[in-house]
């Protein structure tokens, strides 16, 4: 069933069917790289910059070779950059290899070890890429405040996190994510830590815009039935939220709320 | 995407693509209903016998016109029973109403306002019924050790509560859940409780051979978006479960799993 | 800080300052029991009767040398009964054993892996045992309708538990727990599955009036310490309950309710 | 039960007893206040500097002489502080109220709705305080970078949030929380947030060193026994953490696992 018009999402003024990105890292192959994403029904696939080769290496297979640029939206992302610094570096590395491509996703990690976000550099890095004309899609915590300040600052889609990268513990904080979508005046994309397709799911009952996976696909047994998983699973999640759900209830009477006061 | 052969639903001998089991109650008229049925792609769709024109009433409106039987599999349930002998009477006259039919959907209703089973009853009309050649789809609580027995007494499908009838609040105890899918020899639906489409990819992704749901359709705000929603929840949730996803962890490191003293 | 006799436990007419109950299985030795049940502040001990020996076997360790029935109330269980004949038995064993006492534990389970009651045989016995003029406190699965039947049958207290013996998992079914004690007109407490002190504090929360536990105390690496952790998590979650806590909301503002929508 | 010496918490080089922190607003009356701090058994105090009189207005009632400084460790905090500068000078202010008493609690907020902390400006503040010779407790975002930053920034100890100021909704994210102590070297103390006891006990059975809480106690129908609820809860927590819990696990068996794979 194809997206209404209505309903596409629409970033750095360009529209997309698909609310579903992925990346493009930890697969076995380029193949099944290749097949994932096809699968997966995505638009927009990122690429790690500073460990895949679009180009840099001559000699080597390239990644745009199975992902082209002429069906696909490449995002480049700033894996692997730990301060604003090297991750600035990366953005402009990426426009020229991209020929002029100004969309990128913005990530400056914190540590190795849980490759949280390191909220000051990114920031920084933030406000130096959009003063340079990037159209910036921003990795964050789920904190409502810095959501909103990277928003402020320029960046043309925030993406909090559900979990840590590559943790596949889901959303773990669904009320700050729904804080953020509701505070949002830009699209809200879930990034990092989905491991399932309910996960994806929720991120979209919630109302985010879209969700950004990499590995709940490339992990899992069987990736290229997963991404054709997550695709059902966000157009289900994104259809519900459309649909308006059902309050929940104690029991089927309507005169039986939640208790507010059970977790 | 059509079903491979290969992962047909198969009750009473017969197979189904659809995992989506969806009841005909609670809508706003009849062409709602069969507009919500159709959308969702569901092949076996649950009467309420005791409150629903199949034929008992001549000149009323007739479900079946809008739900023909040459196209969906009728699912008799006693709804509205309260004891065995009104539960196996009202799978007795849903039989004769239709011409034979054997199939029926078990509930006996311990109360009026927790909408809750009353295993007791439901055992003994499962014996009645079987007895009596019936093929039994049985809605019960999500006791390991009673849907053992409902498979055991011969059963062909056994369908434990996510949560209370109408209350929208999704799978409350996974693991039992989990314990009676590991368990189980005949399909295991999850009937009751469901409010969103990731509470229906929650359940297959459990491991369920599928889902049944009414209120959380019938009462969306747009229920026909809904009824799509959740089609695409139960295949992307079963699309999930056979490609096997990744691990939960802390972390990205495989050397960092989930601390199992945290809930 | 004594509990006011206003907020004793009282079960078969007898009150209880303490709403902690404890087993006595599993433990390294009688002395290792004598101080874990000493510093929980439990006043209600159940004993294995099956598999303890009270007197049964007079050259051997007698249980009661270090949980004196002159100081505890002595609350013998059917652990290890699979039928409703064998149940009733060893209850009428306890009570040979125990000069009349007849206030009993009756657990009747269903399979030995998951340790899951066996709901038509529980209620078989309970039925037996109350004609028999023993006071019964009956573990039991989450079901509503069941802890009801329980209590009509003329079960001094009911036991639902709140995961698998044994499991650790706590509270696994809130919703659950909350309707059983809304309509019970006797003593709800949890029995089993309870893993640390929060399992414990939630349980006091929703009202229930105390909650049994024996692996959460025995199978921790400091059993006397955890004790006396659960003795302050009862009390903790019963003067929660009793001071009526404050409602959950988005944020601090009074018009800010947690949104029907997310679970 | 006195707490062993060998487990007091120790903030800025001061051994404390009770690890739980109680904020003095909110409260119905001076009376109200000094009684719930008395059963909380909490030896260090929140004062809101910008918002009580603790001798600015020299006509008006005095918080102090209901919670004397002889008695209590007062911990002025910057509540209402929108700016790293306004939250200076809130503290500038309170040390010359309080003699030189340099023991302060940091928190500057981001927007009033949501009463979320600005983590650019709490850096910012928390520098400057240090420098300036307070021994700085910081209320902040759950962020396990953010939270380590301000430990190495020279902070006495960090606070993450477990919820939005007011909301009662207890810790949102475990999994932070745990890798936050997990991390540090300097007490963690969770704040804001907490609704009931087991939110309590839960943050201590984390591995957290203390709590602090204001409206879960102030807000609760009975002020004083909640007090009292928390004060038990935070002890059972602590005891329960200390002791090493039993292993989270399917069932009894020792061989079946929590499976990594739900939620």
């Amino acid at each position: 069933m194809s997206t209404p018009k209505t309903d596409a999402l629409v970033i750095a003024g360009k529209a997309y069917d698909s609310r579903l990105l992925v990346g493009t890292g930890k697969y076995k192959d380029m193949e099944q790289t290749r097949a994932a994403i096809e699968a997966s029904g995505a638009q927009i696939v990122t690429v790690a910059i500073r460990r895949t080769n679009i180009g840099q290496n001559a000699g080597e297979p390239n990644l745009l070779d199975v992902i082209p640029p002429s069906r696909y939206t490449i995002l480049p992302n700033t894996a692997g950059c730990y301060t604003a610094e090297d991750a600035v570096r990366t953005c402009r590395l990426a426009r020229e290899l991209l020929d002029g491509h100004k969309l990128v996703k913005l990530e400056v990690l914190g540590d190795a070890k849980t490759l949280y976000p390191d909220v000051t550099a990114t920031l920084e890095a933030a406000k130096t890429l959009v003063k340079d004309g990037f159209d910036v899609m921003v990795y964050c915590t789920d904190d409502p405040i810095l959501c909103k300040r990277l928003e402020e600052i320029g960046c043309v889609s925030v993406m909090p996190l559900a979990a840590p990268i590559g943790s596949g513990l889901g959303i773990q904080n669904r009320y700050n994510i729904l804080t953020i979508v509701e505070n949002a005046k830009v699209p809200i994309i879930v990034d990092a830590g989905v491991g399932t397709a309910s996960d994806a799911a929720i991120a979209m009952e919630l109302g985010c815009d879209g969700v950004l996976m990499n590995t709940a696909i490339a992990e899992a047994k069987n990736p290229v039935l997963m991404a054709s998983a997550m695709r059902h699973a966000i157009i289900g999640g994104r259809e519900a939220f459309r649909a308006g759900r059902m309050p929940r209830r104690r029991f089927a009477s309507a005169s039986s709320p939640v208790d507010g006061l059970v977790g």
